[in-house]
C-alpha cells in the first residue's frame, strides 16, 4: 500500500548512496563517450504535444503523459505539452532546428530521464533515465562499429561482471525471409516468432511459424537455419542465394574485423536469430545481454530514415542504448559507501562556535568534508555520538582546556587514538593526514 | 516567431559548449556542499497534484503545470499530477517519508530542474534549474551560518567576480514595527514599502508609508532609521526597546561572529531594510547581490514552521538557494571551449580501417578524446579538414605508406609538424605529450 508520503506510483525518491552510486554510473558514461568525441545535448523535460504524438505507434502515444493547457484553456481539459517519451524524437526536432550549426557528422549523447504512463512494476517505472548515443550523417558502418564500441566500453569501465554482445543486422534477417521465399506479408511475423528461439524450443518455434502460415518443412528448414551446431555456416550458404543477405553478412563480418582488437574474443557475437523488436533499424542490430537479466541491458543499430519519419532531416543514424536502470543493479558493490562525513566539530560553547566554524573550514580547505556540530546538547558524549553516526573518521574536540591551551584535540573516531594540534596547525595536519589515508 | 522545431516556450535546448558549461558549476557546487556535509537528495520530476496544491498560494497554485490523468480518465480533463514547482515541497515529504531513516540533523541539496507556467522572458523559464541547501532539525544559528558559508563558497569556487551578502533578521524586522509602533495590521505593507529603500529615494518611501496609514513624523523618522550615515547606531537604540528586536539584532551579530573568519569583511553586511518577500521566514534572512543584475542571485533564511505547513514534520528548518540562471551570466568564461577531439584518425581504405580503430582506442586508453573519419571521402585533403573543424589537436594519418613501413603519420594541427610512431607506439607515445600538455 503506498503511504501519503510515497512519491508518485513508478516514481523513486533517490537518497544520497543511491544518488552517488548513479552518478558515479553517470560520470563513467559520460567520460567514456566524451573520449569517443561525443557531445552531451540536454532538451527539455517536455515538448509540444504535437511534435510527440504520432511518432511512437498507437501503444506509444497511450504512455505519453500530457501536460493540461494554463489559465483560461485549463478548463478545456486540453494537453498541449506533454513529457519527453524518449531522446530521439527531441535529437530529431534538434537536428532540424539547429541544422549546420552543428557538427557533421553530429555524435551526440544524451542522458537523463524520459517519463511513460506505463503500468509499474519490477525494473519498469514511469520515471526512468535513458542514456542514448547517437551519430546522425555518417552511413558508414565505422559509425556503427564505434557506437558499438563505445557502449562496449562503457560496461567494461564499469566493471559489468559478465556480458555478451549479439550482433545481427536487418539486412541478414531481410535476405534470410527471402531466401526460405516466405511470403513477404508473413514476413515480420514470423521474426517475431523466430526471436523467441532464445526462450522455446526449436520445435515449439518451427509450429509456431507453421501457424503463421509457413509449410512445416520449410518451417523446419528455416528453424534448423538458426540452430544447432553447424547453422551458422549453412546459414551463410542459405543467405548467399540472396543479395540481402549477403549485404547483411558483410556488414556483421565488417564490424566484427573492425572491433576485433576492441572487444574480447567472445563477447561480440554474430547471432543471426536476434531480431530487434523495432522495425525502424535498417542494418546492423546489436543488443546487450548479461546472466540473470531477461531481455537486455543495452541495444543499438543503424535506422536510417526514423530521423526523417520523426520530423527531423533526411540523415542516415546510428546508435547504441544504454538500459540505466536495468544495468545499475548488475554493477559491483564497489568499496563500503563512505560516512556522511571525514570531520566532525564539537561546539562545547556558544562563544566557542567560531573557532569550531574556523576548523570545519580548515578541514574543508584540505578537500575534506566537515561540519560542525548543530544540535542543542553541550555534552561531549552526546557530540561524540553525533561524530559516530555520522560515521566520521576523525572528531575535533575543542573545549575549554583546548582554548586555554591554544589547541584542539583530533580523535581517530576509528582507534579513538587522540592527539593535540596547535589550533593553527589544522589545516596543514590534515593536509597530510588526509593525503596518506586517500 | 518560434518556428516549428523551437523547443516550447520558456524552455532551452542547451547544446554541448552550454552543457559543458552548466555542468562545470554543477560540479562545483556539489563539490562544496558535500564538504560541509550536506548530502544529495533526488525527487520525482512529478508530484501528486495535491501534494503540491495549495501550498503556494493562489497566485503559485496557477503556476503548477499539472498532468493530465490518463487511459480512460483523460477524457475527464482531469488532472492527478504536477511537475515540481521547487525543491522545498518534495523536501517536506521526503522528511515525512523517511523519517527516522534520515540523518538529524537532515542536511540535504537538490540540484535540478523545476517547472513555472510563468510568462517567459529575460532570464525567466518555464524550466530552470533550482539549487537548494537546507538544515532540517536544527534550531541553532550555527545551521544558519553554515548554510550562508555554504552559499558562499559556492560563488568563492566559481570565481563570481563581485557580489555581496546582506543579511537581517525577520526579528530585526519584527522588533522594527514593534519600536516604531506600527499597527499590525499594516506591518507587512509597510516592509514591503521598506524593501523598496534600494530603487526609491528616502521621501518616496517615505510618501509611501504615509500612504499606508503611517502619520507623516512617523514614516520620516522610519525612513531615516534605515538610511543616512548614522543609521545602524540609530537603529540599534530603537530596537533596543523591542524584545524582538533585540533578538534579531542578536541573530544578526551572532552569525556575523561565526563568520568573521570564513568570509572577507565587507562581503557580509548587515541590511537593516532588506525584507525577503516571503513571509514564511522566522529568523535571519540573507539576499546575495551583484552588480548589474537587479534583485538577487541567491537568498536564504529560517523558515522554522514551513516544513509541517507544507505537510512535513514540526522541524526547524534554515536553507539557502542559488539562482542558477541568474548566476551563470555572471561567471567568468575561463579558458577557451576545447575543441570536440583531441586526436582525429584518418581512414583511408576500408582494410585499415580496423588499424585506424586501434590507434583511436590506444589515444582514449590515455585519456584523450578520438574519433575515427566517419565520412565518405579517401581523399586526405577532406579528411585533414574534418580534423581542423574538429578543433583536434592531433591528426593520425595512416595510410599506404604508413601501412607498409608499419608506422603512423602524427600530425600536430596547429604547427604543422608530422613525425613518424611505430604503429605498436600510440598509446605510449600519447602517453607522453598529453601528460606534457595538460
Amino acid at each position: 500500500m503506498p503511504g501519503q508520503f510515497d512519491p508518485p506510483s513508478g516514481t523513486r525518491d533517490f537518497l544520497a548512496a543511491e544518488v552517488e552510486r548513479r552518478e558515479h554510473a553517470f560520470a563513467v558514461i559520460r567520460s567514456v563517450f566524451s573520449r569517443y568525441g561525443f557531445e552531451p545535448l540536454q532538451t527539455p523535460a517536455f515538448e509540444r504535444l504535437d511534435v510527440l504524438l504520432g511518432k511512437y505507434g498507437e501503444e506509444g502515444d497511450k504512455l505519453v503523459f500530457k501536460i493540461l493547457r494554463r489559465g483560461e484553456h485549463e478548463a478545456s481539459g486540453e494537453a498541449d505539452l506533454a513529457l519527453r517519451y524518449d531522446h530521439t524524437v527531441p535529437l530529431a526536432r534538434v537536428a532540424a532546428a539547429y541544422g549546420s550549426q552543428l557538427p557533421a557528422p553530429y555524435k551526440r549523447y544524451a542522458l537523463g530521464p524520459v517519463w511513460r504512463a506505463d503500468r509499474p512494476g519490477k525494473d519498469r517505472y514511469r520515471e526512468f533515465t535513458q542514456c542514448d548515443l547517437d551519430t546522425l550523417g555518417s552511413a558508414s558502418l565505422l559509425a556503427d562499429a564505434e557506437a558499438l564500441s563505445a557502449q562496449h566500453d562503457v560496461y567494461a569501465e564499469l566493471g559489468l561482471p559478465a556480458f555478451t554482445i549479439l550482433l545481427n543486422s536487418r539486412r541478414v534477417l531481410k535476405g534470410l525471409l527471402e531466401s526460405f521465399s516466405v511470403p513477404p506479408e508473413i514476413g515480420a511475423g514470423v521474426l517475431i516468432s523466430l526471436d523467441k528461439l532464445d526462450k522455446l524450443a526449436p520445435a515449439e518455434v518451427a509450429g509456431e511459424l507453421a501457424g503463421r502460415g509457413l509449410a512445416p518443412d520449410q518451417a523446419d528448414e528455416l528453424v534448423a537455419a538458426l540452430t544447432g551446431a553447424d547453422c551458422a555456416d549453412r546459414l551463410r550458404i542459405a543467405l548467399s542465394k540472396s543479395e540481402e543477405g549477403t549485404a547483411g553478412l558483410d556488414e556483421v563480418d565488417t564490424v566484427m574485423a573492425l572491433l576485433a582488437g576492441q572487444i574480447p574474443a567472445g563477447r561480440l557475437v554474430f547471432t543471426p536469430r536476434m531480431v530487434r523488436g523495432l522495425s525502424y533499424y535498417t542494418g546492423p542490430i546489436w543488443e546487450v545481454t548479461a546472466p540473470g537479466v531477461a531481455g537486455s541491458i543495452g541495444s543499438g543499430g543503424r535506422y536510417d530514415h526514423l530521423i526523417q519519419q520523426l520530423g527531423g532531416p533526411d540523415l542516415p543514424a546510428t546508435g547504441s542504448s544504454i538500459g540505466i536502470e536495468r544495468m545499475l543493479p548488475l554493477l559491483p558493490g564497489g568499496e563500503a559507501a563512505p560516512g556522511r562525513l571525514d570531520v566532525a566539530v564539537t561546539v562545547m560553547r556558544g562563544d566557542l562556535a567560531a573557532q569550531s566554524f574556523a576548523f570545519a573550514a580548515a578541514a574543508r580547505s584540505a578537500g575534506l568534508r566537515a561540519s560542525v556540530y548543530l544540535g542543542s546538547s553541550a555534552k561531549l558524549g552526546r557530540q561524540l555520538k553525533w561524530a559516530s553516526d555520522s560515521a566520521a573518521r576523525w572528531c575535533l574536540i575543542y573545549g575549554e582546556q583546548e582554548h586555554a591551551a591554544g589547541t584542539v584535540t583530533v580523535r581517530d573516531m576509528t582507534s579513538g587514538e587522540q592527539v593535540q594540534v596547535p589550533a593553527a596547525g589544522v589545516r596543514a595536519y590534515f593536509g597530510t593526514v588526509s593525503h596518506g589515508a586517500s
